[in-house]
This record gives structure tokens, C-alpha cells and sequence, in this order.
């Protein structure tokens, strides 16, 4: 069973957002075993509507358009799919009236351009939407599958939950598929390829290996396609195994988790603390950790310390540190590192200052030099990195790197 | 000229990544008079790709590729594109010192897998990429232009900025456009759309207003295209100045910058400075603020409170009043407002705690319920939201509201 995800709107192709209910819909389906074989976006123009969905019936199974079910005048999803489907819009008497109540309930009268919310595809099957005024779709036609769907996020999200996703649950039919993941910390790119390269190259056709990049990690997923489902599991966990073994301990996780989730966990695990003592991320670093549900158990709080004031008076940084060293050295990022320790009372801390830029910059330090310290249980650990002129960029960068050397520190001390 | 967009990547289909890329590329287009006709995404498959570049070329005149360019063995664009134009990939020996470069800051010898990186299309004009190992591609072929860039976002972004869009700017050539943007915040996108609907349904048809919301703001803009640029420029202008008149202070710029930017330039201007106290906005308060340029001539610093001891020794919230109040409370909140004023020395403090979720709700306060305060040099203003259950929506409309909050009390004290 393949699918298909078109959305429409003009908003998505003139840049104003980000199409966000692919990426939802796609994970929701890939759980089922249906893979999205295309996403295309396009704008509010009936023959471009006409032509995706001629094209997705050729490629897939299962076609869900998301957008243009507004009642104004540039949303045309309804009226083009009556022409595809050469089949009327109906009067719908229960969403009508279910339209009409949301006015009611505030009390303002209903503009009459909402009763086209109303009509349907008399070939459909309505997916009633109690979280807005614009129904689902459900058409089957010439041996495909149609789902209309509105784009607002919410009410996408609901239809696709309690209408769409329950259906096509028992489709799994044919392929099976079986997914592991492995995150890797501290390794780069090709060096991973290299050391796991004669793993990758034994592995038969149905199982596939992609590289995951992200600042600082790698995901690894490992994609196992066939008839068997249970086999499929075996056959994914031995590989999966195989190469957890070459990589060793920087394999951080075997799911498809953030890096920061994987520190909550181990610190919690652990019964460690943690601070941040921050200049040039900003406090961009805690909130990378307390995005993160649980992080209380183990987040205490940050000093963000951008004048160098705070330093002194919060992080106790000597003020003969400053002077001599500047805020971006070693020096004073490791006495705000044990500074964070000391007055926040935690096990583990990690300081950060830098010359984020675009502006800042001198010849001895240019835009982009930043100093991360990690002070644990027993030893305190500090290194200088040379970024780019980017600054969020380079605040990225940081937060990477920072996270990267307290789980290195973190794992010695605990020999994990 | 019609452009198209094409995403390559299994992480795009699965759902695991969400495709940024596009609308970053779409907006820089239309800014430019390019209209992005379809954006597709699709996997890692040269049949899939081969077709996905055909239908391209059918409907538009440029076709920006990204993604697939990666050293390793699932990344296979560059392979597929050179059957698709017929032409060899050949060595290109700068991209290749550069790539050896980039390993020997690191002191590290280079995996061989990286030569693949300095292999290009021989029909193709290279786009040095300074910024990582894999070089964009510019190809003319039979009339249409194809261009190839990696799908790292920053990497991206600095080909497209540096490369591609100075030479597409020019390809405006019959239309001229001239564009404006009004920043409102505080007011609701059909409260506004009904203050300035006469004016808006007065603007002649070549001139289009598009509304953007985001959190808490609302960007307008205005769009002139005809033929004669300095009578386009005078009449766009003349429009936004007749909506700003109209929507009075809630206007808060005439450009398009992020809302934390309009509040740097005023403090600085002004003169005041500013601190925040967070718990449950962890720290991405300070973060937003300081991810501006410059943000260090008005932003001291942030003591982010996540646990109760913290907010006690660090912003003298009374034990008294966390213990009758709660963390989430309005008199916790202001407490910490002014002490964060007062220990890191600001004119102005901003304070959050509420409960972000997914866990920690009460009856009382249920998941997304939040304090904002904040300290101003005459008073403290402090409101209660109750926002829903998704911890990373409540941490963003938490920093949203804090710094609307923010600014209406420093234009109302500062007489603005």
C-alpha cells in the first residue's frame, strides 16, 4: 500500500509556512507500514489540483489532499474534486447544522458564505469534524483511495486520528517493514561510513542503512522490507546489533530520540544534576534541555550570564580572570563552569562563552571562537572551537558541542 | 519565470524531518518575483528522482534540487542526475583541496569516502560550498536551469544566498514589484482584517495585502507589481502608511524583522536594559532575545529558576510564597520579576512559571497554565494564560505573550 500527500494552498508554495502536516501525517502512516511514496505542494488552482491528483493515482494507493476547504473564494479543493470525480456537491443537513451551532454558541450571527462549509461530495463519505466548520472527505474511486482534509493543523490531526488512521490500520497487508535506529554522538559523517563500511556492504538487498546527519550526531536507521513480519524484527535487531557492536559506547541510543532526551534520562538514571552557566548561547542551551518533558528531574537552572557583571557576582569569576583572560578564554569559562556547580548545587555543570557575532570579533579572537567547559564529579574538561560568522549558527553549534562534551565527561566519570 | 522545488530524502518521507528548506527558498523567490509553481518531495530513488525532474522541467523554467548530495552510499542525486542530463561526474580538484582542507584544520587524515564529494557534474557550473563538503551544482540544460544544493539547511541557505539568488535576481525583467511589511502585535488576525477592511477593499487589483500570523504577531504585506518601479515604490508606500495610520501603535515596524529584534532597537535606543527570570520557559526567553545581533547592549542577563531553591537564593522569591501560592502563581511570578530587576540591575525584568507539560497539572492548575510578570521602572503587570496540553507550543506562546507583555508595559512607561 503506497500513499500520497498533497497539499494545497498558496501560502505553502509563496513561502508564508512551513508545511509541518507531511511530516505528521507521513510518521502517522509509516507506523501503519504505509509508505509515503511523494509529497507535493501546490497552489489554489483547479487544472495544478487536477493534474496532482491524475499523477498520485498513477503512482499510489491512497491519496490525502490537506487545504483549500475554507469558505472563502481562493479555497477551490471541493469544486475541482466534483469536476475530477464528475460527481455533484450535496447539501450536508448535519454539518450544516453542526456549522451553525459554533455560531450559536457565540451568540454572532452566521455570515452566509458558511454554508458552503456545508456542501460535500455526494460521492463521499463525510469524516465529521467536530473541531471546526470544514468536513472531511472519504471517496473512493476506480480502485483508489481520496481523503480531503483541512489544513488547519488541529483539526487535520483529529480527523486523521479518529476517522482516517483507524481505517487504514489493518492495510499492512502485503509488505511488512521493520525499522531500527541507532543514535551516534561524536563521530563524524564519513568516519562512521568507514568504520561500519564492510557491515554496511554484507547486508542483503531488503535492508536498507541511511545516515541521519545532525549538528554534532548521527541517526542511523536501518530499514528492513519483506513479507515476513516477525522475521523482518530478527533480521533488523541482528543487523541493528551488528553494527551497535563496531561503534561501541558512541552509540547513545536505539531509538529515534533527541540527544538532550538521552542525557535526561541517563542523568536521571544516574541521580545527577545539572546547570549551565551560559554567555554567547544565551540560554539557548537550557531550553534545549527543558524542552524536554521530565528535564526537572534532573535540570536545576541556568545562569545566563551575558555581562560580565553576572559572571563575577553569580559564577563568583574572578574579576583578575576578566582582565587578563577576557570573557572568551578557558580560563573563565572553567570558573564559570565550577561557579554553576558551586552556587546552583548540582553534580555536573557546563559553561559556555564565545564571540557569537556577526560584529565582536579581534584578530586574536574572530568571530566564531567559543569556549565550552563541562565541570563534573571529579575533573573539570574545557575546549576551544572555531566556528563560521553565522550567529544562530554558531549558538547552534555550542549547544551541540556543550552537550557533546558533558556526555563525554559524563560517561568517564560514571564508566558507562 | 516559474520555479519548482524538489526535496530528495527518505527522512522527508517517513515524517522524521520536517521540510524547512522549501518554504525558506520559496519566500527568497517570490521576494525576487520567482513564483514557486509545486514543491515535491520524495525518496532516495533514481527512478523516483529521473521523474520527479522530468515533470519539473514540463511545467517550470527553474528546478532547485535539494538534498541526496552526501558522501555515503544512500545519497545518490549526483549519480541520478548525471544519467538524467547524460554527462560524466568528474573531479573537480578545488572542491577536493577543500575538502582535504576541512579535515586537516581538524588534523584528522580523510576518509576516502570524501573523495566522492569532489565528483561533479561535467555539464554543471560548481557552487563552491565554503560552508561543508558537498559543492552545489548549477546545470542549463535544453533550456531550463537545474540547480543542485545540499539539504543542511545553513549550507543551503549560504549557497542559495551567496550563489543562486544574486543571479536570479535580475530575471524580473518585464514585472516589477515593490513590497512592504507592517509588524502588528497584540491584535487578532479578524479583529485587524475588520479594522482595515475598507482600506483593504479600496487597494486597487495590482496591489495585494497578505496576512502572516504568528505567535502574538500578525506581519502585513503589501505587494505592488506593474510595470514602473518608482511609481510602484510611491504607491506601496502610500498604501502602508494609510494602514498604519489606521492601526495606530500597535504597528511596530515597517520592515520584516522578528518581534525580539523591535524590542532590542528600542531598549538600546532608549536606553533601557533588560533581565529575565524563567521557569518554565527554561531559558528559551533569553535565548530568542539574545539570538539578535547586538542584543548585548540591552540584555544583562537571565537566571533561569527551574527549581524552587533557585528561585528562592538567586531572585528572593519568599518561602512563604511559594508555599502558599505555588511555583505557578501570580505572586510567585512577580516576585521573581523584581528580583530579577533588582539582582542583575535592569530597568526591566520579565518572569514565567507555569506548568508546560505533558505531566504536572493539578485541577487547580491544570497543563498549560502560565504566569507572566513583568517589572517595569514604575510597576509590575502580571496575567495568567491557559494555554493546552503541548509542552512545546506552551514554551513558545509563553515566550510570544512574555514579550508582548514586555512591550506594552515599556511603551506605556517610556510614553511611546
Amino acid at each position: 500500500m503506497k500513499a500520497e500527500i498533497i497539499t494545497i494552498g498558496d501560502e505553502i508554495l509563496l513561502g508564508q509556512t512551513v508545511d509541518t502536516n507531511s511530516a505528521w501525517i507521513a510518521q502517522n502512516l509509516v507506523e501503519r507500514q504505509i509508505y509515503v511514496e511523494q509529497i507535493t505542494s501546490i497552489t489554489d488552482t483547479s487544472t495544478h489540483i487536477a493534474a496532482a491528483l491524475t499523477a498520485a493515482a498513477e503512482r499510489s494507493d491512497l491519496i490525502i489532499c490537506t487545504g483549500g476547504l475554507g469558505p472563502t473564494n481562493d479555497d477551490i479543493t471541493k469544486q475541482t474534486a466534483a469536476h475530477y470525480f464528475q460527481t455533484p456537491l450535496i447539501l450536508n443537513e448535519e454539518v450544516m447544522g453542526h456549522v451553525q451551532s459554533i455560531f450559536d454558541r457565540y451568540e454572532k450571527p452566521m455570515p452566509e458564505i458558511n454554508r458552503g462549509q456545508a456542501m460535500v461530495l455526494k460521492n463521499a463519505e463525510v469524516l465529521f469534524n467536530e473541531w471546526g466548520t470544514a468536513p472531511g472527505m472519504w471517496v473512493e474511486h476506480q480502485g483508489k483511495i481520496y481523503v480531503f482534509l483541512p489544513g488547519v493543523p488541529f483539526e487535520m490531526k483529529n480527523l486523521m486520528t479518529h476517522w482516517v488512521l483507524p481505517r487504514v490500520a489493518d492495510w499492512r497487508a502485503v509488505e511488512r517493514v521493520a525499522i531500527r535506529y541507532l543514535v551516534v554522538a561524536g563521530i563524524g559523517e564519513s568516519y562512521l561510513a568507514e568504520m561500519i563500511a564492510d557491515i554496511e556492504q554484507s547486508m542483503p538487498e531488503h535492508i536498507r542503512l541511511a545516515y541521519l546527519p545532525q549538528f554534532g550526531l548521527i541517526k542511523l536507521r536501518l530499514n528492513a522490507a519483506g513479507s515476513a513480519a516477525d522475521s523482518l524484527e530478527r533480521e533488523v535487531e541482528e543487523w541493528a546489533s551488528r553494527l551497535s557492536a563496531r561503534i561501541g559506547s558512541a552509540v547513545v541510543a536505539t531509538e529515534d530520540v533527541p540527544f538532550q532526551q538521552v542525557i535526561v534520562n541517563a542523568f536521571t538514571k544516574e541521580g545527577c544534576s545539572l546547570s549551565t552557566a551560559e554567555s554567547c548561547t544565551g540560554g539557548r542551551l537550557a531550553a534545549e534541555i527543558t524542552e524536554i518533558p521530565g528535564a526537572s528531574a534532573m535540570f536545576l537552572g541556568s545562569i545566563v550570564a551575558y555581562d560580565n557583571d553576572v559572571k563575577q557576582k553569580f559564577l563568583n569569576v574572578g574579576a583578575n580572570t576578566l582582565a587578563k583572560y577576557g570573557a572568551v578564554s578557558g580560563e573563565t569559562v572553567e570558573e564559570m563552569a565550577m561557579g554553576a556547580k558551586k552556587v546552583l548545587g548540582t553534580t555536573y555543570a557546563i559553561a559556555t562563552s564565545g564571540v557569537a557575532g556577526p560584529t565582536g570579533g579581534t584578530a586574536a579572537k574572530p568571530v566564531g571562537t567559543v569556549w565550552i567547559a563541562v565541570a563534573g564529579e571529579k575533573q573539570v574538561i574545557k575546549r576551544k572551537f572555531q566556528f563560521k560568522d553565522d550567529r544562530v549558527v554558531n549558538i547552534q553549534r555550542t549547544v551541540a558541542n556543550a552537550l557533546l562534551l558533558l556526555w563525554e565527561l559524563f560517561r568517564q566519570e560514571r564508566a558507562l
